[in-house]
């Protein structure tokens, strides 16, 4: 799954083909997960903000929606776990034969899929068992994401200088997640926090689509030279923007809907451009 | 007590033979204490939710078992100390001698064990002396990891690629242990920070097992080709599925003992599968 | 933009010539906003001792001021987008031509200024938008030091023992920065954190300076052996002296923003120098 | 006042006189500093504890204190200063002659004692005007300490493996000693975290001598070889049991504190050897 098996293994062409899917795939689970839980810190803030009481019937939703995202999780790392194992390559379930380890980049991946089950596993028993503390949630996410990190540091070797770069930076992006996860698990109710972390996990969606597009680039897409320091350094800038950029989709995430709720509300509400009169947010800016 | 004196000392058969049991009795001590560790935390989580007011003599009984746990660290220590300094290799109790520091690497475990009697030391002052603050005991567990992580760091020196590798890991979760520690330390009483540092001593535990199994492998046992870069790539594989097998371990204490709590009681609990009416938990979940 | 620039392009003299303008302009805004920003904290702080009510009207001559801040950094960061873009070297806006990257170091400058600039928009969206968490704007700063430091690390390819040397400094400034607004933005409230970040934000200013002296040294000035290891070391030394007299400056304004209250207030107030019977301040004394 | 100055230069056995004494100097400053840092905060937690209240005799005496240890602070930290700049080579004050810098090791060495004087300027400051934060000792104290780091890592250039090795041993126990002063600043009012700290400045004492007797072995003592690794090895070991020394220091002094007070205060204590019958204490430890 990686640039030396393309160079060196006969089944170049159907790999390249196999392995752009897989960066796309793991793309659009990042963007997907950091969307919708970027949606769900926003409008828990919001409503606690409006002291909206949920009924009974909103509760029961809400729950049901956690585990849904549990199971939804849960089986999105499955179809990973079985992809890597099964169709890039062929059979090679047996992880040790003729005196080699087989295929050792797809057990890496089948590992950071495994600790993503758990984030799944803990959404299901912390929304079905009471005596679950539901900080597990965070935590297992701070957990999924070190290991990712761990997993990437030890998966670099002997690849060339923008296939190394590029996962560096994931993994980077992944240490960073992870500790601003365990932070949130020591803090609680920070909803700027919440946000910071799904666009962490954005700006991984984004810059998976990145990585595939410049190290396994498809029919007419143009051909990277990847062993030119040039490009990691102007691949250096385009992180920062594809950072940038998720911090306006999760700002626009938040304006649409503060929007949406104001205007379900149908009350004159106070967010108004103009100099504050707010009394509640005014105390916030004195204690700031 | 490496693999260089194996090639270099002709005392290299007896040798093994002394080096096997060494990892797996600092193994063993590592499991025994986190699962005593483990079950401890949980016990007084549940008992505490439950708002269940510990008699006279139940308090009593658990001092008694705290002091207990201090005498039984200290005297493992002390049976590691000597171990160390008599049994791999006849007597070299004198540390200079002939121009030359004499067998330096178990001084160095030497080193570790003291620390660890130190824990063993705060545990039995912090539960009979009423004016030692009781969090000396996980600043003691703190130290002892980071002491254990330095002594490891300067510990690998002239050694092969999978000895070094492995006993970094080693370095890295005794590092991560003591980070955990200290922030428990900091911030106290919450559960899942005790059950990560736990997980951590017991993926340290079963970590020594595999070193065991792969620098010093038992008749029997396959052989590893030490300066195989593949293998190191599938213990990293390998050491992230240890991590993921102790929270496994670690989740399924929990469970027992909640379980047992549950059995025990005799009451209808509110711990039922399905979705949540308890408001305690709801509460939580809310300010999640 | 860099020695690497002066060497090889005949352009050099010019190149002098707007990299030393370049500098200075990216010190004087550090040096601005850092005073600024001190000045501000600092008057909070004291004005909050005395229990000083703000009255309506100068409420909105502050909400007025800090969206006044939030323009002027937003139009000082498009200034320095502009001139990175068109004034050093010419019409170099296409990304991308002939074949190779066009002019990358002055993109990086760009993003920085970029990030810069939304701290900017953050000012303006907290103080009009009042469903806006506060604490964006110290994130926001977080955020656009951390962003520096990585564009910074990856900034100093090929280039000469000096000039690595001092922007590895600005890199670590940067990062402390970074690091100490995080902090800020978790915690809250703590006069001495937010000054000590006004004083890390002066000293990059400062260093800016001196960069601006030994690299890029203008007519009359003396010129520095670029690979003298002895100069590096002076280096460190004079980088210690710069922190020591931002803390002598920051702690000045304090002394003159107190005396000037002191002075406007028409009070006989505590802060008389001598033994303390003030009472507050004897609590958190005994606190300490 | 390295090694380096040692081999190339005429005045080599002088230098060795001045070295050592340097060394010692900043030793016994550092042991004694610890050890009435470390009395205080078991005094005040003690008295605190015991809920003592001071008459406004003592608390007049408690800052007259403050203000000498402030004032021996500079005095010491100019005396630093002094002897470095004269004594050690005679006159060179002036930084740069005949195109070289002078003695800049020296100047190394006056910027470390210059950021201790400004722990002591805090000292005074903060206990005589009542409008300075009294967290800014502590904050004085980390930004010595992390400045002594950041120069002792940029000190040891073109040194002998234990000359390094010795000296990165203090750069490392002076970040820790920042870091957990920093912490410190941050929580407040945890005397395990301050007897912490003494803990680490007790050792930057100790080693400092082991360091004078180590590189400069005064006549009589045996000569160590520098370049020999089996000596780094041992010397690791050894930097722990001055660690585990250090413990076992502050420990006697608590108790010695303890039973001063208990003798002092002639009432029954509670602190009696023995299973607790102490109401706070056995709340404190069901907290943890």
């Amino acid at each position: 799954m990686d640039k030396e098996d393309v160079v060196f293994s006969p089944v170049s062409e159907e790999y390249l083909a196999t392995d752009f899917p897989g960066h796309i795939f793991a793309g659009m689970f990042c963007i997907i997960y950091s969307l919708w839980e970027s949606t769900k810190s926003i409008l828990k803030h919001l409503l606690k903000k409006k002291k909206y009481t949920y009924g009974f019937g909103s509760k029961t939703l809400f729950y049901r929606l956690e585990i849904l995202q549990g199971i939804v999780i849960l089986s999105l790392a499955a179809t990973g776990i079985i992809v890597s194992l099964t169709l890039s390559g062929g059979h090679h379930l047996p992880l040790y034969e003729e005196n080699h380890w087989n295929k050792l980049k797809d057990w890496h991946h089948v590992t950071v899929y495994l600790f993503i089950g758990m984030i799944g596993v803990a959404h299901i028993l912390c929304f079905t068992i009471s005596s679950v503390p539901v900080s597990l949630i965070k935590l297992m996410v701070s957990t999924a994401f070190f290991v990712e990190t761990f997993i990437f540091h030890n998966h670099t070797h002997s690849r060339v200088l923008l296939d190394i770069f590029m996962h560096q930076l994931v993994g980077l992006i992944s240490f960073l997640n992870g500790l601003v996860a365990f932070i949130d698990f020591l803090i609680q109710d920070n909803v700027l926090l919440e946000l910071l972390r799904s666009s962490f996990t954005l700006l991984q969606g984004s810059w998976f689509f990145q990585i595939a597009y410049v190290l396994f680039p498809p029919k007419g897409s143009p051909i990277w030279d990847l062993m030119d320091y040039e490009n990691s350094r102007f691949l250096t800038v385009c992180f920062c923007w594809h950072f940038a950029l998720t911090y306006i989709i999760i700002g626009a995430n938040y304006a649409f809907i503060s929007w949406l709720i104001k205007f379900r509300s149908k009350k004159p509400c106070s967010s108004e451009v103009g100099l504050l009169k707010n009394t509640e947010h005014e105390q916030e800016l004195e204690e700031m």
